[in-house]
């Protein structure tokens, strides 16, 4: 059978079988992938037709992503959790994600709060430990309740040392612990003695040298060195080794200067130098710091965190404040390490997707194609992640330029509106643990944030806006 | 006019007139830029052929690329100039690129000679130090005549220190100087008071620590080093910021252990964590570790080495041991700091080019995308440089992969006879200096080896072939 007309042109949307059968009538068929927005839901599609193109949300996002935009994050120093973080009580212990309680808890966030428990003494050994926490003699609240984020479980408590980083356009302070380096650590589940005894001596030795070099050094401006950590191959999430250089170029010669022994001067350096990771923590701080600027912003429907508790996915946006929006956490598909596979992992952990957030990480993979052997995927891959979330993403950030895309900015500012939208999932580049407590890292790859925090939040705002 | 036959399909080289006529006769044409090989001209098209595909010559290829790539340089540590270099006489200052007379030398390299006479205390001002060159009383030989390499001017003089490479596959050593920094520097020609006192800080304070730290470190092995920086965004030619930060972070712990005053340490780490440069010597000492090891194959049209003395620019091949192919050295169209032009520029200059012809810098530019706003064009031309690059090349060097390229190696064993063949010009990424002595750096840019340099050598390997 031929078709009418021998100029047909035909543009197909959605199921495909549609264009190859006008293919095979000798039509010319351009296929295009789509699927109906809101995933078809009438009342879901219905709430994003009031919200797509409102002159309130479209400006309160404006507002907003200008606010993110404006942000300049510096490295104040190093202090104490809590003498430095606003309303942490003395018993309390900060963990990545949303709220959960502890009869809830994944393995390794479980594993990670004992060892805190252990760090801080109020237990003498696990199972006490584990009984004062299902005792409720602990409270447990998420970083981001107090401006912290912490990597994987997050663990803070009282007396463990923190990054101090501020926003001089707002005044407002972030927080972030300090990273273990890989292997047997907190974050990861990990609570044996090599474990406390790393913490122990970072609570002491490495916080007094830390504290000693920030006195001569000074302020460290985070934008202009995550931007060129991003002309170094890193995306400032899951690689961190060029960051980490920077920061131990710009901390070397203070660390000299500081009033402490020439031994304890050569340990904290040798523990920076040997771990490519040691930047994550700052750059969390920093990305936190940035979107906390854009917090507030009545109808915006702008992301500003995004954070995993290892059972549920939770996202906040402007427009509501703290509310978190949550959906079950997802089991990363990635690559694992030799003897582990996806049945041993714990479902995605971590507060690190306050980067992807940001607009790194997985936003921009773009600059570090040398991650795609940790998480899988060719070059190419990475220029096309990094061009697909600039369709859920309110604009560019023309300080965190991409070399390989001829300096655009990284798409930055998640409009959760463009994500029920489109269906295009933020992703999230991350290591995966171990689901048990203390064996750790299993393995890393890129996962995707759940559209229905998405979905929530676009119902929430919908209602929130006037009739 | 219609051409006869419907189906007739063109496929067209060289100039493109032909291709378009057949067009606007409806004609499917493809068009193919294509020059004949060696310019066209009979008597070297003939010498070509006879080297092409020869069996003593892809034998002899194979050989030497097996060499360069069986070399593993290592930076063992530092020592001053005339004790290390076998052969280095006393009053002896070695210059980059191939040989050439102080009468016929340009601005910047008379400028450093200049400065390392005074340096060394032979003359007590400028004109008595140039009167001294003039009548003869300063030996001048190339770096490359004594195993060593420089950027620039090169100079290297006997008191200087010199980083100490060494090849353990061959047992041999290479020699570079320290880099000094951007700005008034003698590399460029400068020589007043402050360019001689960091030289006499770099002799006596810089050289001390160094080597106190190195008895600490042991060797640093370079090539996994170089290789990291390459998945840092270094080219490890006018890119070095990775690769400078990697070298700190082995250096910081060993100078720490070192005994050494604190203020001398602190001194030498800010030196260097204040020059992104400071790894390009090592990088070229590296470079020519690695070419050194395919030098001397009979037969071989393997490039050894590409070196710019300011007048010309030489190469050297395996086949032919130490002569010397020379042409006019280029004018560099770069891009030119503010206020200056191509009509201020020297000649190409320097022996950095080394690192080109070991498969790095422009040969590894797809690794280095931020480098284009250095030296102009697109990330994409980055990607098409070293592709392009490939065509000339013996091979890839797995050692030392392009993430870019989805971790292909890159291009390296620069063919002499490929570069006749196919009119394709190795590339350089380079500095412009000022033609006058002491102004220093003017910009940078990219530039290319000139075609009659290898039309030289092809033409003597067609001799040495027998009959």
């Amino acid at each position: 059978m031929r078709l009418p007309g021998s100029d047909l042109r035909v543009l197909n949307l959605g199921i495909a079988g549609f264009a190859d059968a006008i293919a095979s009538s000798g039509g010319r068929v351009t296929q295009v992938d789509w699927q109906p927005p809101a995933r078809g839901d009438a009342k879901l599609g219905r709430a994003l037709a009031r919200l797509v193109n409102h002159p309130e949300v479209e400006e309160a996002n404006r507002r907003a992503f200008a606010a993110y935009l404006a942000a300049s994050p510096v490295l104040e120093g190093i202090g104490t959790a809590r003498r430095e973080i606003p309303g942490m009580g003395r018993r309390t212990i900060l963990h990545a994600g949303p709220p959960i309680e502890w009869s809830r808890m994944c393995g390794p966030m479980r594993g990670a709060l004992v060892g805190a428990i252990l760090h801080e003494g109020w237990a003498g050994d696990a199972a006490e430990a584990e009984a004062l926490a299902a005792r409720g003699k602990v409270r447990f609240e998420p970083c981001h309740a107090r401006g912290a984020v912490g990597p994987m479980a997050g663990a803070i408590s009282p007396s463990m040392p923190v990054w101090i980083v501020r926003d001089p356009a707002t005044g407002r302070r972030s927080f972030s612990n300090l990273n273990e380096g890989l292997g047997k650590v907190l974050r990861f589940g990990a609570n044996g003695p090599e474990v406390l005894e790393r913490l122990a001596w970072m609570r002491e030795g490495l916080r007094r040298v830390l504290a000693k070099a920030f006195e001569s050094s000074g302020p460290i401006e985070l934008k202009p060195l995550m931007a060129q950590a991003l002309h170094m191959g890193d995306e400032v999430h899951n690689r961190n080794a060029a960051a980490t250089s920077l920061l131990l170029r710009r901390l070397t010669p203070a660390i000299l200067a500081a009033k402490v022994s020439r031994a304890e001067a050569a340990r904290a350096l040798a523990f920076i130098g040997g771990n490519d990771h040691f930047f994550l923590n700052v750059s969390m701080a920093a990305c936190k710091s940035m979107l906390d600027a854009a917090r507030g912003v009545p109808m915006s429907s702008l992301v500003t965190a995004m954070a995993r508790n290892g059972v549920e996915f939770g996202i906040q946006v402007s427009g509501c404040g703290e509310l978190w929006f949550t959906a079950p956490s997802p089991v990363v598909d990635g690559l694992f390490f030799p003897g582990y596979s996806a049945a041993d992992a714990a479902p995605d952990l971590g507060d690190s997707a306050i980067t992807e957030s940001a607009g790194l990480g997985g936003f921009a993979m773009a600059a570090a194609p040398a991650i795609v052997s940790f998480v899988g995927g060719s070059a190419a891959d990475a220029l096309a992640n990094t061009r697909r979330m600039g369709h859920i993403a309110q604009g560019r950030n023309p300080a965190l330029t991409l070399p390989a895309l001829d300096f655009a900015g990284t798409p930055a500012g998640i409009d959760a509106r463009k994500v029920v939208d489109t269906g295009i999932l933020p992703i999230v580049n991350t290591g995966i643990a171990h689901r048990a407590a203390g064996i750790g890292q299993i393995g890393a790859g890129i996962t995707a944030a759940p559209l229905d925090c998405f979905i929530q939040a676009v119902a929430a705002l919908a209602e929130a806006l006037p009739a």
